[in-house]
């Protein structure tokens, strides 16, 4: 048999390798240059790759030209092409709500006053970064940043907003990818990143009690001494903070083992748009005291209040963690394994990721130093299995039983297990090096969906058949979770392309009762596009609950809902 | 050693015992005579119990007299001791709405009309049973109960009745404990057992959608067929629906596992007050497409609308299933043991629970048939630890040697691992067994608390420093969840011991920001108790959106939220 060579190796001389192999989680979004681990050093990945020198926005300028989304003057101007290579659709910008007041000098005497003369930013190079996203698509022109430092500060300068009726963006990491975090015109910006302390954690429970800017990185540090890790993991981990975690709902890397931040935040404290705290800052694992309101704050990216501290179960910290990269030559097999890993590995899995034929041969063309770990022929899919267990022998003996059992079936054509931990991060590399790899490639077009995953695979086809050698169409995703990361690579931006594309997709995953938007959110960018997802009459209750919570809409405008909708409740 | 005799033997003759050990789960809640599988059997044992023939509602009523919580005639009326054996305190019931309608011919006819004939019960034998709830401590005075059968005949029904002003009670299984699902006047009971089908079930992603009306024991059933299991099992399987546990985000014996019904549900389908449809009945695992509204109906006890669908996330059913019974000195011991299992059984833990000498004593003094599984000698503390996994010789050998280091470092000082299904059986006939033990003993004073496991048993010490030797302080729960079930027996009902326990365990509770309801809601009992977990802010939030979802109040009134607040919005 050809099959399994390293990975039976591995197997068959499963010496000590924990000690390698036990920080693998931990390590992997930082492992290469290219990550994301940060704004920084994503800046830095931008400014490198010469694609990105040149970047304009070509939107609807409807705006009264208060604040609007501005092309970025500091990476050039000379056309749509590179800045279209990671839109998916045309943003549609509502005009500024003109019942928002505009900053004053007695506004700017009075935060002076609150916050004692520090943290409110006037400077303008400070603010630009502020006022600009993670993907240098959106700018607004705030002229105000504020960085409380208390739940008390939060709330008088709300309070002030809302009787003033100044709009406000709260911000935490500024790393979403939908336009959420920045100023869509010249909304005051609260910036939460000073409130960043652990205030407790009770080693018997795992239940962590901090503000909301504590950076996900510097909790994952934290609870390592304790022996305890995050129930979330992302790339943008380096720069993103708790507080914005919540309010986006993120997903990342360890959502198919520990779940939704839904189950395992269990308390927070909020401020309301009228300055009330809401102390729901519980520590409990049970609590059936009346509506559960904290859910309404986890994943309305900061439009109904700004989360201000944080009680989250945090898991305890295994030690072994297994790496296993895979071929399938169908994907009926891919789904197969899904189920067979989900009995056979069943408490132990941690990860279940996909990429499709045209995603590994991208990798493999477009970035320098990567190898097919599966040399010896082409698959028509590749699959990362990553288990977590308490006890190494245990996994490896469970996995290894797990994977002879699929090749005999024919579920499996080829795989190999990582053998330390540089041939790990080199899987990991692969799968994460997707989205890099576009970018170098040329113009994509990026969709974020969720769809069941028996029919996930369907829209891909259906989308190679619509584009024909038009363009290069790109599967790769959490398929364990049925998220799908669909991206459709050409050349160059071109309208005819996009209007093949859209509404297309969004109308196929909405017929499949999927979701337009599986862990990025709404943000700006997807606001009009929400009833793709939802019903009207959910639409109107989320309207209905915006306007009891908020009555003057000065909580992130513009975001999340339709403007039409808001209007008319 | 003396330690771990029958233990010992299992581990080191590990032969097959799998064929027996894995339906332990699903057979454990109706493996005894009086596990309260369901109403009918529940009724049999309350009857057979000569202590609960005589039954008597001592509240103080101040109704209209419409529909008052009434003694329970069928009962006798012989005085208020043993009907006090089961109440925590007084229950203080609002009165009547009187903007609430009430039924007439016209109604009638239309029910008729929109139900075709069938499912409008008027009669009284029938309207007695879902007048009365579970614990036989309240009991209304509805003259109507509708059954429908689609989520269109809920819609009908709930427009007609909001617009004659007709309040509705929502009942499923009627199984609450806190009198949340029977009418308090003259409410109309719509009963939504009749929606009782499975809609489809993916195998893949393990996701079940079903009709509100389906019995868990059901679905476990169907489940296991398909290698899937519910996230969630409670005593009252074969009674309550699925519909009903999501209202009132039912917990249950898998909550350490899977964790809350907020993690596990993906979808629902609910109809408001006004008869609106709401289509949240996504099968996703990922969804970031605006308010996960959704969140608002796990727990909020019917009275925001009436959940009809419903989609929810299984596990796998794994074959391993192990069981220990063992022995600790003191409280902090069970606390080191419980973040040593979560780090040594990680992955496999599925149930800690514990029981103290005050509880072990009751159940073995009280019930027949039930032997001391550790009769060496009385130990202050006994914890029943559970694994469920996919490999039964991994799960022993890791059980093995946590067992062991937990007796070398001295925090176990006895123990049993259950050696076959009967075995198993019969440890968890004395932790489920406390409950039927306490209403042999006497009156017993009951409380659901949530509460940082290591400041629990203080409680407990506290509470017996109190009352000394008038009463006896018994503890048990989910100390995996920090869900404690404190009860205290006397020998009759007493208002001078009730004066000494209330307000003190509300106080204590909501000083250390416990819960005065872990798992079994608010409904009736304690609307009125509801500042003791919640801000007076958040309340006034609650009550804000009730006003949003239900403007004249027709679901579920009375229930949940204090009349005070409501009145006031």
């Amino acid at each position: 048999m050809k099959y399994f060579t390293a990975a039976t190796r591995l197997l068959r001389h499963s010496s000590n390798r924990r000690s390698n192999l036990q920080l693998l989680s931990s390590i992997r979004p930082s492992s290469s240059g290219h990550s994301y681990t940060s704004l920084r050093s994503y800046e830095k990945f931008m400014q490198d790759d010469c694609f990105h020198r040149k970047i304009m926005v070509k939107n609807s300028l409807r705006g009264s030209g208060v604040g609007i989304l501005n092309c970025l003057a500091k990476f050039g101007s000379d056309g749509i092409r590179t800045h279209r290579r990671n839109l998916a659709s045309t943003t549609s910008i509502p005009e500024r709500n003109k019942s928002f007041a505009t900053i004053n000098s007695d506004d700017i005497s009075y935060f002076n006053k609150v916050l004692g003369g520090r943290g409110v930013v006037q400077d303008e190079e400070k603010l630009d970064d502020a006022n600009t996203d993670w993907m240098r698509k959106y700018k607004g022109s705030s002229k105000l940043m504020l960085q409380p430092r208390t739940t008390q500060e939060v709330s008088q300068i709300l309070d002030y907003c809302n009787s003033r009726c100044l709009a406000v963006v709260p911000q935490g990491g500024n790393t979403s990818l939908v336009g959420g975090s920045i100023p869509v015109y010249d909304e005051v910006i609260i910036n939460i990143g000073s409130m960043n302390n652990i205030l407790s954690f009770d080693k018997v429970s795992g239940i962590l009690v901090c503000e909301a800017g504590c950076i996900l990185e510097n909790l994952m540090s934290f609870l390592d001494n304790e022996g305890y890790i995050m129930p979330l993991d992302l790339g943008a981990k380096g720069s993103c903070q708790i507080g914005g975690n919540i309010s986006t709902n993120a997903g990342g890397l360890r959502l198919i083992r520990y779940g939704s931040l839904h189950g395992s935040v269990l308390g927070l404290e909020v401020v309301l748009a009228n300055g009330t705290v809401l102390d729901m800052l519980g520590t409990l694992r049970k609590d059936n005291t009346g509506y559960d309101l904290k859910h309404l704050f986890i994943g309305s990216e900061g439009s109904l209040g700004i989360v201000t501290k944080v009680s989250i179960l945090t898991p305890p910290k295994l030690p072994s963690v297994n790496l296993a990269f895979l071929a399938c030559e169908d994907y009926l097999s891919c789904q197969k394994i899904l189920v067979e890993a989900k009995t056979k590995l069943g408490e132990i899995l941690s990860a279940f990721e996909f990429l499709d034929i045209n995603a590994m041969d991208l990798v493999l063309t477009q970035l320098d130093g990567l190898r097919d770990p599966l040399p010896s022929s082409k698959h028509n899919f590749y699959v990362l299995i990553e288990t977590t267990g308490s006890m190494e022998s245990h996994d490896k003996e469970k996995l290894e039983a797990f994977l002879a059992q699929a090749i005999e079936s024919g579920l499996l054509t080829d795989g190999v297990v990582a053998q330390d931990i540089n041939q790990a991060s080199s899987f990991w590399r692969i799968r994460e090096g997707v989205p890099e790899a576009l970018l170098k490639a040329g113009a994509t077009y990026k969709y974020d969906l969720s769809l069941p995953p028996e029919k996930m695979y369907n829209l891909v086809e259906e989308m190679r058949q619509r584009l024909g050698t038009a363009a290069n169409v790109v599967a790769y995703g959490h398929l364990g979770d049925g998220n799908l990361h669909l991206n459709i690579s050409t050349k160059q931006y071109d309208d005819n392309i996009l209007a093949k594309i859209e509404p297309f997709v969004y109308e196929w995953t909405s017929k499949q009762r999927g979701s337009i938007s599986a862990e990025h959110g709404i943000g700006l960018m997807k606001a009009n596009k929400l009833h793709y997802s939802n019903s009207a009459e959910t639409v109107q209750v989320m309207a209905a609950i915006k306007k009891v919570l908020d009555p003057s809409g000065i909580l992130n405008p513009y975001k999340v809902l339709p403007n039409s909708v808001l209007s008319q409740s």
